[in-house]
Parts: structure tokens; sequence; C-alpha cells
């Protein structure tokens, strides 16, 4: 949470902090500014201190949602800079920086460099700044371990109910795909139908759940997973457009939904199968149902996520599949970690895999994935149940939107002969 | 062009170019790779020699596609590097991408850096490279004239393509909405009415727009226009959602799609009034037409773009309007300048603006957009016509999708007393 940035700091050395960007796909600014319409904005915190917001003119009343304390660019003389710095764009920034930084009240000590932006003209801008302030180190740390992401790893009731509010979207859009689905005529040979009576394709399916996302006013990334068959079986894959959506075979519906622009995402799974299921996929689903169901009633306040995942290896073991735990980067049976963090991130702090340390802990205000699966893509098969679980304040933990975990879902129109 | 990339890298003097990041939202790297699902790639291009990508394992296929000779990070050993750097990540990011370069032929010289990307983890890289490889200087250019900006600024065939498909895609959807909108009820005070007979709200309008863009598979940025009276008069006013739709005022409709993940972008506006226009709304959109008209008539094969951008101030002012040739900054009147460049960013050269120097040119390959505008906040109204041309290889302009210029549309079920 934002209150533990000083803390951070101080532990990491760190005299303050400098986030370039717009809010846009962009989180360590929409976590600083709470989103709006601000580009090319730079955000200053040095620690111990109220974050300063510097924007352009134009965008005051956008700056000013954020709540920050607000400096307006036109309080450097931008045309006199660039007199100055000899007509050298990239020099001029950096004077103004300078000047902002000295505003700031930071002339010395070590800066963290953070925000999603322009490489060149950053990277550009920072050689000149440092030639021009020798006593400040500017710092670049690493993406999984940095103090955005150290800091994000908690979310407050306010973060929760974005991300609540983008789980009530994501199960309105799963909703619907299912009642589309079981509404379909079915042919002969099991493919579904659309209206026009021509065969029911995954792209199809893929254009509808993109725009019910859409009409839902949220921002859904390419790579969500509507897959069918073999590629159900193929943990990352998205689902090939042309196949034919078929009863009695397995459908891995995976999407992650973000506020609009960048914001909060919200993560979700679930396993279909279509009519009937074949009794090798349902006792796979079974399986993967009852370590699922086991996980929710084993979490607990403070334990290190990993632990999980390893209860999750086991498991699976415990039944045949191969799991992490004794095969190297396996592609059959359970294949990845039980989960991850979620918020400004699809993938954030904490994580599970075997080599997540200790530190990645359910703390109170954690926000995570569960979804353990199971992977046969020979077997044309793949399964994987997930809910976005958060770590409340009093340790219990809470499923941030309720949806059904039915496999085999019926068809309004057809019928086992 | 690409293959400007040479000449361009000797000019400044750059040996190679390094591109960081994923090919989405990232138009360096779109545009090398052509798109493609690569996520946390990086591309070496040493001037005079083909370019690599290197890519995850898991990646290889969205990789091939590229046509891009390929380097796995495979073919470096992670753990080792991880060991060899004392378990610095960053570190050993910065070895690997020693070895990399050293793969890719560069070992000294100037090397520019590009790229939309985690700013902290590059620049953290790039510091513990720049003191392995003290031969070699890493360069940052400025975002507007960077040698990318400079070789995207004239487009082939297969690019114009890209451009007219969202062009197709933005005026189908600002067909509809036309349809929808003059098809609706209204009410005794000219309130458009929605189909369960309470008032329609611009609001509402726009969710109607993001849908209609996202069912055609294209992505919209937020910041785009459907603004009616005052808001009209207001250049970068997105529009107020709780106005009520009325008759007879002016909207100012300006969308810019771009293919989904970030691709490239169509830039596009009309001004309509519903039902009726007021005598002197009238005048003035037929004063913008004109100098549309005009321009169109008058672009030329490698003509400075500014020069255009002056003869609008000279036709606007000759109407009695300010404009930024004789006012410094104006608020009412011709507020902005002509036009931008338009491709993998909204915005980008050639730029028409006052400033612009004459090195922006209506070159063969470049896509620009035609914009002239009248803003009258005070007046509550505002008007811009706006399309995008390509400059073809032989001379010729031609507008990228074709959209009738009515500024008066008639209600179906409305008609004046």
């Amino acid at each position: 949470m934002k209150s533990d940035f000083d803390a951070l700091m101080l532990a990491r050395s760190l005299d303050a902090i400098l986030v370039f960007g717009n809010a846009e796909h962009n989180p360590p600014m929409r976590y600083m500014t709470g989103g709006g319409h601000v580009s090319h904005a730079t955000l200053i915190r040095k620690r111990g201190e109220p974050a300063i917001l510097f924007h352009g003119d134009m965008e005051r009343d956008e700056a000013a949602k954020s709540g920050l304390k607000l400096i307006s660019y036109s309080n450097y003389d931008g045309a006199a800079l660039h007199k100055q710095a000899g007509g050298n764009g990239l020099l001029a920034s950096a004077m103004r920086a300078e000047l902002m930084l000295k505003d700031a009240g930071v002339t010395s000590g070590r800066v963290g460099v953070y925000g999603t932006y322009d490489l060149g003209a950053i990277f550009g801008m920072l050689t000149h700044l440092q030639k021009l302030i020798p006593a400040i180190e500017f710092v670049g740390e690493g993406r999984e371990d940095s103090i955005f992401m150290r800091v994000m790893e908690t979310k407050d009731e306010e973060e929760v109910a974005h991300i609540r509010n983008m789980g009530r979207i994501t199960t309105s859009v799963v909703g619907r795909v299912r009642d589309y689905l079981t509404s379909c005529e079915v042919r002969g040979d099991e493919v579904l139908l659309k209206e026009d009576g021509t065969p029911l394709t995954v792209g199809d399916v893929h254009s509808r759940i993109r725009l019910w996302v859409a009409e839902l006013g949220a921002e859904l990334p390419s790579g969500f997973i509507f897959a069918i068959g073999r590629d159900a079986g193929v943990p990352h894959s998205a689902g090939t457009p042309t196949d034919l959506m078929k009863l009695g075979q397995t459908i891995v519906f995976d999407i992650y939904p973000a506020e609009a622009g960048g914001g909060y995402y919200y993560d979700f799974t679930r396993t279909w199968s279509l009519g009937y299921a074949t009794p090798e996929a349902q006792k796979l689903y079974d399986q993967v149902r009852e370590i699922f169901d086991t996980l929710n009633d084993n979490f607990d306040l403070n334990t290190p996520f990993g632990n999980y995942n390893l209860m999750t290896c086991e498991y699976f073991e415990s039944k045949g599949h191969q799991s992490p735990l004794h095969t190297k980067a396996p592609v059959e049976g359970y294949v990845h970690s039980l989960g991850h963090g979620v918020g400004l991130n699809i993938h954030e702090r904490p994580f599970s895999g075997l080599t997540a340390g200790d530190d990645h802990r359910l703390a109170p205000g954690v926000v995570i994935t569960s979804e353990p699966g199971l992977y046969y893509p020979e077997k044309g098969m793949g399964f994987r149940i997930e809910d976005t679980l958060w770590v409340r304040p009093d340790g219990k933990m809470e499923t941030l939107a309720d949806y059904p975990y039915d496999f085999v879902l019926p068809m309004k129109k057809w019928k086992k002969k």
C-alpha cells in the first residue's frame, strides 16, 4: 500500500522516486495518480514528503483529480531553456527536470526511475541530467522486484473495489458466453450452429467476447483464451479461430479484462464441456476441482504462497500426473504454478512458483489468483479453474466474484440420444 | 521506410539500434516485427545488416511471423549468468545483452536505444551494460525526432493497406452512429430520445461508439471526441457524458481507432448538426468546408506541410477569425495547426505547425491528416473536418476512406414545423 513507500524507500536507500509518462498502460503513474487523462506528466516523491505531479497546463483539471500537489510545466520557461540548451531538446528537458527536482527538494542522493514510456527520450534526458546533477545517482530497479511491485503488492479497500468491479464485468461476460453457447442449434456431427445455420467457430466466440467486454466498458488484452480440444491442452494457446465448436470437448475460457486505459485487472478461468463430457475428461476435471476446493479450505493468512503450489504439485503427482516438482518443464499434467498477484499488472507479486521466496506471502491486502490445471494436448484436452481472491484485513480469504463451477453445460436444444 | 535505416543511421553516427519490449503499444517494436505476440523481446540491428530478433523459447512461432533472423534467449545460459552476477537480476540481464550484442557483431560505437517499456528495468540494465562495454556509447534520442520517427515518416504500400483498412472500419462506425442518431424520436424541446423513451445522452453515444469499434475488431484510445455545443468548441474536450443530444447544435465527432494491440491508426472528424443548423453555424461550417476543399485542390508533392497551415491561417483571418499566425495561443477561431502524420503513432512526422521546419514535407509515402477547424466555445459551437490522406508514390494525394461531408443530418422521424 502507498503507506509502505517511506519504509521501503529507506530500506533501499532511495531518497526520491521519479515517475514518467501518462497514466495509460503505465502502472506506476496510474497507481500514483489514480488514472485521469494526464499525458507527458512527471511525478516526484521525496522520501517523507507528499508526491508532486508536474503536468501540462491544458491538463490541469485532469491532474487535479489525482488529489496530488500540482505544479504546471508552465512554471518553467520552456522557450528560454530551449535557447539556453542551444536547441537541444533533450538537454532542455534535463534542465527543466533539474529545476523540478530542486522544487521538490531533491538535490542529491539516490533517485529511482519508474514508468512505462519512451525509453529513448527518457534515457537521453537522464544521460544529460546525470551530468547536470552529479550529486544524484539515478537508479533503475528490476521490474519484478521494484519498489512499485512491493508497494502495490497489498491493496487497500478502494483498490479492491476496482478489482471487484472488474470481476463483476468478467463474470457477466462469461455468463453471456455460456448462454449463447448453450442456446445454439447442434448439427448431427455435434457441431454448434450459428443463427444463420453455418458452423460456429472459435473465432466467432472470440469476437463476441471482445464485443461484450467492450460493451461493459472494459479493455481486453489480446491473448485472452477461449480454446477447445487440443488447444485447451496448451496453457498459452489463445484458441484457433477456425476451429469448430463441438459438443463433448473441453473448453478452457481464461479472460483477464482491465479497466479501460490500463487500470485494474481481474483474472478468471472456467473449463466447460458442452452437452456431455467423456468419462476421462470428467475424471480429470473432478481432480482439478478437488484440489481447487482443498486450496480454498486451506489458504491461511501470512503463509507463503508457494506452499500451496507445492500442495498442488503433490496432489496431482499422487494422482499420477507430472508436475514441476519432480519433472523439469513438464508439457503434460500440471505444467505451471498455482497463481500470482493481480492488480494494475496482470502478473505481479506475490508469486507462487517453486523458486518464489517465502516473502511471497498471503499477507493482508494481497490479491491473488488460484488456478490449478491439468493439460493433455495429445489427448486433446485441458482443464483449469481460476478465481481471483483477496486476503482481507481480517485474515479471511474472499473470492472477489462468484461464478458456478459447472463442467458439463447442458444444451437447451440438444439431448443425448 | 525501412530502406531509409542505413542512410539515417550513418547520418546520425549510429552503429546499431537496440529495441526493447513487446510488440503491443510499442511502435518501434511493432514496426520492426510487424506485430505478433512477442513479449520481452529484444531487437538489434547493426548498420548495413539485417535485424535480429531475440525472443523467448515459448514465442518461437510468433517471432517467426516477423520474417526476421531469430535467436532464442535459451541460447544464453540464464541460470549460469544469474549465478555469475551474484543473484543480481539486472546485472545478469546486462551480461546477456552483452553476449547478444556480440552475436550481432556490435562491440563498439554508438548504439541508439528505443521502445516503450519499463523504464526502471531498462535504465538499470543499461547502467550495468555501459560499465561492461565502455567501448559502446548508448544513446537516447528525443521522441519526436528519433530515427524511428524519421524512418516511419514515409509508408510503403503494405503499411498504407493497414491504414486504409482502419479507415474502412472508422467510416463504417461513423455511418452507424449517423444512422442511429437520425433514427431517434425527438421530444418537443428537440431532445433526442432512446428506444425506451428517455433522453439520449452524449455518454450513451460514447458507449455505442466504443461497442461498434470493438465489434469491428479495432481499438479505440480513450480521449476520442463526440462532443456537442460548447464542448464542440473546445478542441480537446471529449464531450460531457451527461449532456443531452439535441437538434440544431454542432457536434464534433473525432475518432482515431487503431488496430488491436497498438497497430496503425486512422484519424477522422466530421461536424454535424441534427435536423437543422442555425444560420451562424451554417456560415462557419461552410468556411471550414471551403478551406478544406481548397487545401485538397492545392496539396502538392514535396511542398512543406506548414505552407498549407499558413494558407489555412490566412484564409480564416481573411474571414475575420483569429489564428496562431497573428494571435498567440488563440482560444477562439482557428486554434490549432492543420494536421500531422499518422501511422503507428497517432501523431508523428510530418507536422504542420508554425514552428515545423521545411523538412516536414508532403514527400511520397507520407500519410497526413488535413483538419481545419473553427472553435467558438462562448457561442456554444465548434467545427472540424478531417480526413487522412496518402501522398502516393506517383505524387497524387489520395483520401484513404471516403465519407460524405454533410453538415445538417435530416432526422427520419422529425420535420421542422
